[in-house]
């Protein structure tokens, strides 16, 4: 099955004529950089989730206003698709490009416009780094709060495509907490504001479902964030658990007891083995699983709160307390954690990253469950979580070049997210939908929540030339693999060749 | 002018005949309570927008969701417009009913669902008043945090509807953040889950679109809240000042200090005199502004912040400062502000209270506005404010039995909403736009942001039967009026009778 038979089935795309796009787009838009070559275009056919590739027909490097606009209407007029990308660091293929559409890069639109103390906010363009914020709010003890693993990386517009999460965001909520106001254009050219600076706008919420949208309504180009001031301290605590489920049922007793942590953070066995190989972050190699959970604010409430989840933690069982002494015992704890995927990365040829999000009181019963299908598939997972939110990261490691083993990963992926809306959660928790997870969309919605998406879809975009095959399947897709989930009682596998 | 005129301007609504429409609809849900006699329609005529009247032509009590959903069926397969109404306590006639259509009230939805108190989630159904979602979750140590001034009658689906805010939503946030999932049925009787009880939920962000949609979408028939611990303690600081554009720039003063208060409330001197002449809260009726700062967490960080604010008070300028002693005084500072709509009513035979939106940084010179205002209209307006979120409450002061007066206070609250656009604001901070201020989005949105809040809604409701003629106005009406705003530098005044 190949990329082009896909696009079919989501609606048979316009086979254009390269030379005569590129021509038609260079005419019209004197100045944008547009990329045509091979080579030029080699960097751009993949995302974060490199096993699906696709070279797009063209990359286009806008620099002003304008040129979005200009070249937004001449694809609209040609009928050529529109993929848009910020920094590229996507888990779900979100910014995979079409063979016959134009990649829209947002990189170069990288400049702060104005930050306002006073009132706590920032104005940015879409391809502003996200920790490239919060250091530019840093002299006025101000930061931007959530915090994807990728914060070096990701863009800003990225995050507002995918509605990005991180490890503060169980305390201070999605990207959709911390956006106020967005610019953007639409496939007609038409710029549009949406949200204000105030703390509610009349007429309906376009800016909370623009948000996390992956580039299916619009451009955006300019974001209005949130800042928050800098807790005045933060202390982390590390416990140890013989037993995985003991631990996720510590997580649920933490927020049972009244506290909110500013993050909450689970590991499993294979997990803290990978990670403490990888960076020597001073992890309990021993213990079935830990638990980090960080405290912030006020001194006095710190401590008062670091005794609470003390007691909670020993009451859970926990064979092992450990409090960090000092911001670089703390930083340690904390480079365990967000550099697990790739330390995982390292014990095995190739794992597959899961991302889905289940109500906080069934953890230890999906944990349970994933634990079973590992040992079904007798394929190795690495746990890694966002335990405070529910948000589930299991890693599958597999060798892709043991005949049947990544079909063999893929089905057991399958499972865990199947699980995951069996018990109340959903199929993605911070890493979207994108390519990846198109047909496990079948399982999560019925045909008439399908069809309103389209509808709301066609309302920015009649003709879906934006992100085309991507986060919303088609009903004619839904038919096809629907009837396969029916049948299997399984999920629909992605269909996409890998490279 | 009168409202079928004013519907015809926003499409024609079809004449039906009241007799069929009731026979058909008696035949299609048997058990349905439908009023029908003019005794029984007249207490729904209006919500708490009370100048704005007009009788339904039926008035539907469902108690089941099959009775709902065969009413919006048989309502769309006769063409008959729905207007959907909870406690009917909504400020800007969102709930009005049409002549021509059926005022489908959801008081009977009253039932408490379920109470989660590990997940802290509450299910409730939609006529479950706010205030009893609070004593409900109260034996648990929690709370529902978005509290109207009318909480103790208003009710959640309404709520929903609106998006309502309160005193604590400039800590807590809006009905929005506060609200995990819905269950809704659209007027196609298509039953939806928006939302889940997960962080986040994929593809479109459909909750917040139906949060503050006024009932043009869908009917909401389960909403599932998030319920928050109650704060270990709460404490008030009460600051006058002797000039009110001082106070106005302390509030920006205490957010900007790195304080997030419970609640940050102001009254001129106009309110602060008729709350204390109305419930003796203990005001200083000399000042010409006050301030009511809480501060609510654990004790010792909130003696902290205590200390904090009342430096920074005293930095503003303030003229005193007082800390509620107990929380019998506490309550009493409150009653004076929760009171002060009917304490202005009580000086003066009108009173029509406006609800715009700026950034906090524009108070000052927001305020100065409404003064010379004020003072070029001959009529006095007293201020109440959610200052900290920079929602103001301007009540403007008339008597409707004199000539002129009616329409020289709707020419000053259109200045004061212009003036609240002009400065980066909003025509409503939580009351809504319903069918007061439907004019007022044509100074808000230009066309092309309007015909995509018409798509959005036709993506749900195509034949417009949902509540019409509210919130979204047509682009033929915003062209009629429209044309008056540019002709007289002025907003649209609203159009409706009143009685």
């Amino acid at each position: 099955m190949n990329i082009l038979y896909d696009a079919a089935l989501d609606g048979a795309l316009p086979h254009n004529d390269k030379a005569e796009v590129l021509a038609d787009l260079q005419a019209a838009t004197p100045g944008l950089t547009l990329l045509h070559r091979e080579e030029d275009l080699r960097p751009f056919e993949c995302d974060g989730l490199s096993a699906y590739r696709v070279l797009p027909m063209l990359v286009a490097l806008p620099e002003t206003l304008d040129q979005v606009e200009t070249l937004l209407k001449r694809c609209r007029a040609l009928g050529v698709p529109v993929v848009t990308r910020g920094a590229g660091t996507g888990l779900s293929g979100g910014a995979l490009p079409l063979e016959q559409g134009v990649l829209l890069v947002m990189s170069r639109f990288n400049r702060i416009l104005d930050i306002d103390p006073d009132a706590r906010t920032m104005r940015v363009q879409p391809g502003v780094r996200n920790l490239a914020i919060s250091e530019a709010a840093s002299p006025y003890g101000l930061y931007y709060a959530p915090d994807p693993s990728s914060q070096i990386a990701c863009s800003i517009g990225g995050n507002v495509a995918e509605n990005a999460g991180g490890v503060h965001c169980l305390k201070y909520g999605l990207t959709v907490h911390n956006v106020m106001k967005v610019e953007v254009i639409t496939i007609e050219g038409e710029r549009m504001t949406l949200g204000s600076e105030a703390l509610d706008a009349p007429g309906f919420d376009l800016l909370a479902l623009f948000t996390g949208s992956e580039g299916m309504l619009g451009v955006v180009t300019e974001i209005t964030v949130k800042l928050l001031p800098k807790p005045e301290t933060a202390k982390v605590l590390m416990a140890s658990f013989d037993d995985v489920e003991k631990a996720g049922r510590a997580v649920g007793d933490i927020i049972a007891a009244g506290i909110i942590p500013g993050g909450l953070e689970m590991m499993d066995k294979l997990a803290i083995q990978a990670a403490e190989d990888f960076v020597k972050a001073g992890y309990p190699v021993e213990a079935e699983a830990i638990l980090l959970c960080e405290l912030d604010g006020v001194e006095a409430d710190v401590d008062d709160d670091c005794a609470t989840v003390r007691r909670v933690l020993e009451a859970a069982g926990a064979t092992g307390i450990q409090q960090a002494r000092d911001d670089a015992e703390r930083a340690k704890f904390w480079a365990g954690r967000k550099n697990a995927f790739p330390a995982v990365g390292r014990m095995s040829p190739d794992y597959y990253c899961m991302d889905g999000t289940i109500p906080r009181r069934e953890l230890p019963r999906v944990l349970k469950g994933i634990a079973d299908f590992s040992e079904q598939y007798g394929l190795r997972v690495a746990n890694v979580f966002h335990a405070g939110d529910g948000n589930m990261h299991p890693l599958i490691l597999f060798d892709a070049n043991q005949p049947g083993e990544l079909e063999q990963a893929e089905e057991l992926g399958g499972k865990i997210l199947e699980l995951c809306v069996e018990v109340g959660g959903s199929i993605t928790g911070e890493h979207g939908v994108g390519r990846e997870k198109i047909n496990q969309m079948c399982a999560q919605f019925n045909p008439g929540e399908l069809t309103i998406f389209h509808a709301v879809k066609a309302a920015f975009d009649p003709e879906r030339l934006l992100n085309p095959g991507k986060n919303i399947p088609t009903l004619a897709r839904c038919a096809e693999f629907g009837a396969m989930h029916v049948h299997n009682n399984q999920l629909p596998h992605p269909d996409l060749p890998r490279f």
